[in-house]
């Protein structure tokens, strides 16, 4: 049953250091009927993710901008309720880049099916989807954690960190994991089961962080930047491994106040022969069925566990956007829509 | 003929900032027979290389520090004047670590004979030694430069960028040199063929780098740090990698003045996926005898060119070590002792 309208959130204004509400603007906007070859798509959960707070900004980063009075560019686990394409029926979950709306019209090349009775159709957006997959690459193709090797990661109750530290340890490495507050701690070494975790709201964060991995560190996966960096810097193994997926401490209002800390950071590349490698999932996609098959299994049996955090309603989703650039979620962030 | 004394350089003060004459001393020191299993060496030609700079200062590196008041490390190209080991007759050449002296006994193991009909000895410090050994070594394993390929070296007329261009050639790249002054550039494209060189004290030197490079940087091979590398960052290409060897631009009192240029590296190795990773290449060592069969084919061939810069006099060692240190040698700079 196609609808004739879509409730959708625009970029208003290019955010100048921290997002703000007036960034955002709600708006219906009338929806054509599907062409040929699209389906029509009613969005039930949408994923909140720190690379859209990139899209933001003017800078070209891996992605262009969304442009001002676009929809905010997002992934969505939406259902099919009109279909003028073949492959899929009404009725049919699927996984689309719709962006931050009710409905749209989108071409069903390119779509991915979730089937929900191997799965919530939740986890396609977090554990069985891109945050999952960025953890399963970062360590295969560039972590490699060996046995008995230790391996760091912030965010770690969220939605890439906490697969991190599992697969890590599914690996035969250990998983310490970085988490801000008592709560997530809690979660991150009783529910998923790291080794050790480290509140880095501690005001002796480093120290501890120090006394949580008396071997030195040789994966970091990096998804934070800023003062989680340099604390682990000083504890970095030679040949540690460093993916970069992320730099969510620098996205609102990365400045370049305060020393100069580029010629300490090169020289301790260059003592200790690290390796950062930078990177985005989408480079090792070939290998998302080898992801989807052995990350799968291990959801299913229960020996990876993942935690979402679900607010109500897509008129939320700027201010839970603007929370989880500050920590406030705890586990994978999405918006029930409908 | 063994002798009883030897003349050497020993550290005299640890450099605050750039290095001065008082920072060595040069002394008369006995030195005793072999013992059993040792050779006494009359040392040829001293290395000067810009690592040294590292063991002059406190702080540990890859290596430890050279004690104050012990003889400045060194590699040099030596002659056997009396054995007590039965492979190494006198009149042998060898490659030994005496350090900065006329005459020293170490121990024959782990020595390595040169033969002078192959390559002239001064090689064996050079092109075919450690610092054409870090470049073949950066280059196979971490820079990996494909056919069209951009590599950028500094200190292109140095031992190490001036094989790292000839030998990214050699692979089908395209080789972009950075030296200081009109003869250094001159050299680099005329005598090393490379197909650009850019003056690093031109004042619109990232201008000119950006020009010399107009499909981008795959490989830059990082051996200077500083304002150089400030220049080929905005230049580096999605996925390219960079080597990182040594950060001359910064052993001499590198500070963390100026603004912090951390954050907008970091931001760069995430969205265009860079690799930057440091090496020492003892790490290759394995691949040393595919080295010296591989590049010394080229360089009896003629087909790798290289230069040496020769000071005479052990006495002069250190005038000519700060003098490098500044850019003021030109090709690979030896101490002629004896």
């Amino acid at each position: 049953m196609s609808v004739s309208s879509c409730t959708r959130i625009v970029l208003a204004a290019r955010p100048h250091g921290a997002v703000r509400a007036s960034d955002f603007r709600i708006e219906t906007a009338p929806l054509a009927e599907p062409a040929e070859g699209e389906v029509q798509l009613q969005v039930r959960y949408l994923s909140l993710d720190p690379y859209m707070r990139g899209r933001m900004d003017e800078r070209k980063s891996y992605a262009p901008p969304v442009a001002l009075g676009s929809t905010m560019e997002g992934e969505t686990a939406a259902q099919v309720i009109a279909s003028r394409h073949p492959d899929y029926a009404v009725g049919d979950i699927v996984l689309a880049r719709t962006g931050w709306c009710s409905h749209a019209n989108v071409a069903a090349r390119g779509l991915r099916k979730l089937d929900p009775a191997l799965a919530p159709i939740t986890t396609g957006l977090g554990v069985l989807g891109m945050p999952g997959f960025t953890a399963y690459s970062g360590l295969r193709f560039i972590g490699q954690p060996r046995t008995g090797e230790t391996v760091v990661v912030a965010a770690a109750s969220g939605p890439v960190g906490s697969l991190v530290g599992q697969w890590a340890q599914i690996q035969g490495a250990r998983a310490v994991g970085i988490a801000g507050g008592a709560d997530k701690c809690a979660h991150v070494r009783d529910e998923l089961g790291f080794d050790a975790v480290v509140d880095h709201r501690a005001p002796d964060f480093p120290e501890r962080l120090a006394q949580a991995c008396p071997d030195g560190v040789d994966v970091y996966f990096e998804n934070v930047g800023g003062a989680v960096w340099q604390a682990v810097l000083p504890l970095l193994n030679k040949y540690a491994r460093v993916p970069v997926c992320g730099l969510v401490a620098q996205y609102d209002g990365a400045t370049a106040d305060g020393p100069n800390l580029l010629p300490a950071t090169m020289r301790e590349i260059l003592s200790r022969s690290l390796t950062l490698r930078g990177f985005i999932n989408f480079e090792f996609a070939e290998h998302f069925p080898d992801f989807l098959r052995e990350v799968g299994e291990a959801v299913a049996s229960g020996r990876v566990r993942y935690r979402e955090d679900i607010v109500d309603g897509l008129e939320n989703a700027p201010r839970a956007f603007m929370g989880m650039l500050k920590g406030a979620n705890f586990g994978k962030l999405l918006v029930r829509v409908s």
